[in-house]
């Protein structure tokens, strides 16, 4: 990955690449994360592939492209037709992909504005909220991460029930990605990096967007200190 | 294949899965040229899995849906999240899928008037080009075939010629399946119901649809057979 789905980290896919081409082993980076949110070039990070998925820089859901380097041959993974020179067999999804390309345009147009725009707010919120809440760990790397990424762990209290009251207050966040949240389990990607199962229970993802406000973040820290402090008091083990 | 893509030719499902059945063998099938065209009924058809595409009715390209009756597992090709219950991971193609659905909602509406409205348009255009055109065999089923269905094979010309030429006159046709015609291969289709390879190279598909006027079959029908005579003039082997 280039930069991590849940804790934002950018990972330094340059310095790999130097490892998989001495050795001869082709390189993909998962860019899903980083294209539109960052600056991303397949030249410069040296990988043979690269993917990235449209509805992470505002383009529509259920379209992505893959970088593949001139000369590397990929193995077709749907076979039938042969669209897309056939490496992917399928009616190409037209809307899907006009979609793509013009919020890729977009983003190449804002991108350094977005990234100016959204790290400060990132910054403050997570000042905000390790200065306003007690045990809260900050997951990811500090400054080498997504503009927009903030996930922490907040322990003695599940995730899924300061959810509950952050959507009341109308603040949308998620604990544990997107995509495996609905199983319940702790996230392998906090346990990975040491964090303890019990206090990934607790973990807090917040995205920033080109939309999200000085205002956004201030609501957040106003409303969470005391979902927080109201959960804690019913939590055994915090009190124990 | 419920209904042949290239050939028109709607198959007898509800026969083959009296038997599949008998032998308890699951039964998938590939709707994609049916649906929205005739009338569907998985329950009728008494398959365990069918499958369909949104631009063969006038929905967007890149989604499809896949029927899956109660009971039947079916084990995940796209591995990641959980999306779509476990079945197939990726962002959901929202656009796509909400195209679909409306799509679906209005062909339930217009099915009866648009099948009605074409089959006496793809018949008078079978008769038409065996009349006005010499050598010319219909293929697929005459009557138990897609109502938009019109394939044939001229003999003694390249049906790639015979586009190039329908073309300048602002005729959409193809010769072969639009999935595989770029191969330049003879259909495997129409080799395996007896065509024989040069006949088959000859092949021109006409797919009439809900906008298909008679005005439209007039057309081909006036401007088709000088082209043939044009292409046949030039034929070593046909005058021979």
């Amino acid at each position: 990955m280039h930069a991590n789905n849940e804790i934002g980290t950018i990972e330094p896919i340059s310095e790999l690449s130097k490892i998989t081409k001495e050795k001869g082993v082709l390189l993909h980076t998962d860019a899903a994360m980083s294209v539109g949110n960052i600056p991303v070039d397949a030249a410069e990070l040296d990988v043979d592939m690269l993917s990235m998925s449209a509805h992470k820089f505002y383009g529509p859901k259920g379209i992505g492209a893959i970088y593949v380097k001139k000369g590397v041959r990929i193995v077709p993974f749907i076979h039938g037709g042969i669209q897309e020179d056939g490496r992917r067999a399928g009616a190409d999804n037209v809307p899907g992909i006009v979609g793509m390309g013009k919020a890729a345009e977009i983003a190449m147009e804002e991108l350094s504005d977005r990234v100016k725009k959204i790290t400060p707010l990132r910054d403050k919120l997570i000042k905000g909220l390790t200065e306003k809440i007690e045990y809260v760990q900050v997951n990811g790397h500090l400054t080498n991460r997504l503009p927009g990424n903030v996930n922490v762990c907040i322990e003695y209290i599940e995730g899924e029930a300061m959810l509950l009251f952050l959507n009341k207050e109308g603040v949308a966040a998620s604990s544990g990605s997107t995509c495996t949240s609905k199983a319940l389990k702790a996230s392998h990607v906090l346990l990975a990096i040491g964090v303890s199962d019990a206090a990934a229970q607790g973990s807090l993802l917040f995205s920033l967007g080109r939309d999200t406000t000085e205002e956004d973040i201030d609501h957040v820290l106003t409303v969470l200190p005391p979902i927080v402090e109201r959960l804690r008091a019913m939590s055994p083990i915090y009190n124990k």
